[in-house]
C-alpha cells in the first residue's frame, strides 16, 4: 500500500478535480503491474495498472490507495475493469469519501467474488486528498492560506513593501503549493502591490515532475470589490484562467475587451460592500475545486481567518526581524487573552534557510 | 573529552563566576578518577580529580575541558597540582581564554616534562562557558535574552496581559536560563505589571540537579529609571540580591528601610532621561557576570537589541494567535525592507507543545 500511496503521489500536481490515486498489482512476491492517476479524462490508476500487467493482471492482488469507483465518469468503473481482468483480491487505502458511493465499490467487487480488505494505512491515503475529500463530504474545498513572515511575526513593511521575506527555496515551495491548488486567492491590493502573476513557473518549481505540475495552471481568483483591476496587470497577462469577483451586479467593462485572455467576472455581495467570502468558497466548490491556496496580505487572509474559513495555515519563517512598525501577519483585533486564538503544530521543517510550520486554526473551534 | 565535557555541564548552574570544567583521568582504557568544579572556592575539576583518583593519578592522561590554570586564586594553579601528582599527559579542551594567561598552563606542564596535546572538541568545550570567555576577553558578559510570543509575534495583548503566552515546559526552560545567569535584568514596566520575583525555583527547574541550581540564585537587576518601585514588590521579597538601576544621584529612600533586604542601589544616568545599557552591562563585568539574562517587554528588549548588546536571542513561539492589536516582540521601528535585521538561527527544537528558537542578533554586523 506505501508504494500505491506513493504513485499516487506523483499525481499530486496534475489530477484535479480528480483524486491522486495509484495501484499496483502484485501475484506472491512480484509486482506484476502499476498505475497512477495522471490527468482528469485519461485512465485511472487501476485501468492503468491492469494496462501494465496485461495477462498478469488475472489472480493477481490489487492495493490502490483509493476505493475503486463504481460509477461511470469520463472512464468506466474501475472496480468492473478489476474483476474482468480477473483480480482475485482489493486491498484498499480508503474508502470513497462521497458518502452516497462509499462502499459501493468494495460492494460490487465483493459481488463478483472478489475479496476485498481494508481501509489499510488510512490516513496517508487521507492525506494524499484532503481537499477531494472535503469537497466530496461538503462541497466546498479545503482552504490553504499560506504566509511569509519574520521572526517577529511581520509580512511587509508599513509601506508594503515586502520583497523579499523569504529565501528561494521557501518561494519554490510556495510555487509547489499553488501547483497542487485547484485555485489561488488574492486581493486586489496584493496586485496594486507586488503585480504577481500568481501561477506556476516551471523553472522554478524545484519538482522531479515540474513539466506536469506546470502544465495545468490554478484557476486565479482576484477579489476587487469595486473593479479596480487594470488590463495591464500581470495576472491577465499569462493564458491562464481568472476569475475576477467584485460585489458590482455589472461586469467591468475595463476588462471586456481584453482579447484571448480567458477572465470570468462574477458578483458575489456580502455585508458593507465586502466579498461574500463564504460564497466564494461555495462557489470555487461548485466549480470542482479541492484545494485553495490564498495568497494575500493581512486585511483579507485575517477576513479568511475570523470567518472561520481556512483549513490550514503555511507559515514560511524568515530568520530576520523587520520591526514593530511593520505589517502583522492577520489583521486579527484581539484585546484580552481570553480571545487567543489556538492553533495545532501539523508539522516544522527547515526549507533552505527558513522554517516551515504547517499550522490548523482553532482545533477546538 | 567528551566525557570531561559532560561532567563539566554538571556544573552549568552553580559554578559561577568560575567557569564549568570536568576533568577525567585515564590510565590505558580505565578511568581511574574524574571529577567536575561545582562552586567557585571549592576544588577545581582537576583537584577533584585528582583526589578521585589517589595513587593511580601517577602515569595518568588527564583529559581537561579547559587548559589547567596557572595561577593562584582560591585554590592553588591546577597545573601545578597535575605535574605534582605525576600525570604523564594532559589533553585539553580549549585555550585558557583569558588573553594575557593563555599558554602559562600548557607552558607550565611541558616545562615539568608533561606531554600536553590540544585542543580538542573545542566548539563543545567552548559551549560550556560562552559567557565566562566573553567575559575574560572582553570584560563584558554574555547577554541573552528570552522572548514568548505567539505564531504572530506577539509577546501580551496591549493592556500588557500576557499570562500564560507558553506551556508549563518553555517556563521551565526559563527556570534553567535564570539558573545559569549570573544576573536578571528586567524593567519597572515588567515589574509593575507581572510583579515577578525573578527568582530560581528548585520545584519549577526540572533538572536532575536543581537543588544545586536553585542553590545559588542570580542577581535580579531592575532598571527602573524614575524610582518608582515599590518596597512591597514581590522581587523584593526574597532573601536573594537585587541591584535597582535608575538615573538619580540619591538612593531611593524608600528602598532603604527594608530591612535584611540585599537590595543595592546604583545611579547609571545615560541620555534622555534613560538608563545607559551600555555602561549597566559593564558594571554587570566588573560584578564578575558571565552570561546575564534579559527578561523584560518590548520596550527594554528593543533598546538592547538597537544598541547591539544582544549575544543572543531565545524566542519561545506558541501555537496560538494573539491578534494585530497585541504588543511586538521588539519596539523596533522601521520602515523599509533595507533596515531589516538578519539572524542566524542557532538552534530549533520543541520544548513542551511550545517551539524554541535561539538566535544571533545581526549575524553581519
Amino acid at each position: 500500500m506505501a508504494r500505491a500511496i506513493g504513485l499516487a503521489k506523483k499525481g499530486l500536481y496534475s489530477t484535479m478535480p480528480n483524486p491522486r490515486v495509484g495501484c499496483i498489482l502484485v501475484q506472491g512476491d512480484d509486482v506484476v503491474g502499476e498505475g497512477w492517476h495522471v490527468r482528469a479524462g485519461e485512465g485511472h490508476a487501476e485501468v492503468n495498472a491492469l494496462a501494465d500487467a496485461g495477462d498478469k493482471a488475472k489472480g493477481a492482488t490489487a492495493y490502490v490507495s483509493l476505493e475503486p469507483c463504481s460509477h461511470t465518469g469520463k472512464t468506466g468503473p474501475c472496480c468492473e475493469a478489476l474483476a474482468a481482468a480477473g483480480v482475485s483480491r482489493v486491498v484498499f487505502g480508503m474508502e470513497d469519501p462521497n458518502p452516497q458511493v462509499a462502499g459501493r465499490g468494495v460492494q460490487y467487487l465483493r459481488d463478483q467474488g472478489v475479496e476485498v480488505d481494508g481501509p489499510v494505512l488510512e490516513m496517508d491515503a487521507y492525506y494524499l486528498n484532503p481537499g477531494f475529500i472535503k469537497r466530496m463530504e461538503s462541497g466546498v474545498p479545503l482552504v490553504r492560506c499560506k504566509l511569509a513572515m519574520s521572526v517577529d511575526g511581520r509580512t511587509a513593511m508599513a509601506s508594503g513593501e515586502s520583497k523579499w521575506v523569504t529565501g528561494p527555496r521557501a518561494r519554490a515551495d510556495v510555487q509547489a503549493l499553488r501547483a497542487r491548488s485547484c485555485a489561488v486567492i488574492t486581493g486586489i491590493g496584493s496586485i496594486n502591490h507586488d503585480d504577481s502573476s500568481l501561477t506556476v513557473r516551471e523553472n522554478e518549481l524545484l519538482l522531479e515532475n515540474a513539466v506536469l505540475a506546470a502544465e495545468k495552471q490554478p484557476l486565479r481568483v482576484v477579489l476587487d470589490s469595486n473593479q479596480q483591476l487594470k488590463p495591464t496587470a500581470k495576472v491577465l497577462q499569462s493564458p491562464a484562467p481568472v476569475l475576477v469577483v467584485s460585489v458590482q451586479a455589472e461586469p467591468n467593462p475595463e476588462l471586456l475587451g481584453a482579447d484571448g485572455q480567458m477572465v470570468e467576472q462574477i458578483c458575489l455581495p456580502g455585508r458593507d460592500g465586502r466579498i461574500d467570502l463564504r460564497a466564494l468558497v461555495r462557489e470555487l466548490g461548485q466549480r470542482q475545486c479541492n484545494e485553495v491556496l490564498v495568497e494575500a496580505g493581512s486585511t483579507l487572509s485575517g477576513a479568511f481567518l475570523r470567518q472561520g474559513l481556512l483549513d490550514e495555515l503555511v507559515v514560511y519563517m524568515a530568520p530576520k526581524l523587520l520591526g514593530s512598525s511593520a505589517r502583522p501577519l492577520f489583521d486579527l483585533p484581539m484585546d484580552s487573552m481570553g480571545e487567543q486564538m489556538p492553533l495545532e503544530i501539523k508539522d516544522v521543517r527547515q526549507v533552505g534557510g527558513d522554517w516551515r510550520f504547517t499550522l490548523i486554526p482553532d482545533p477546538e473551534g
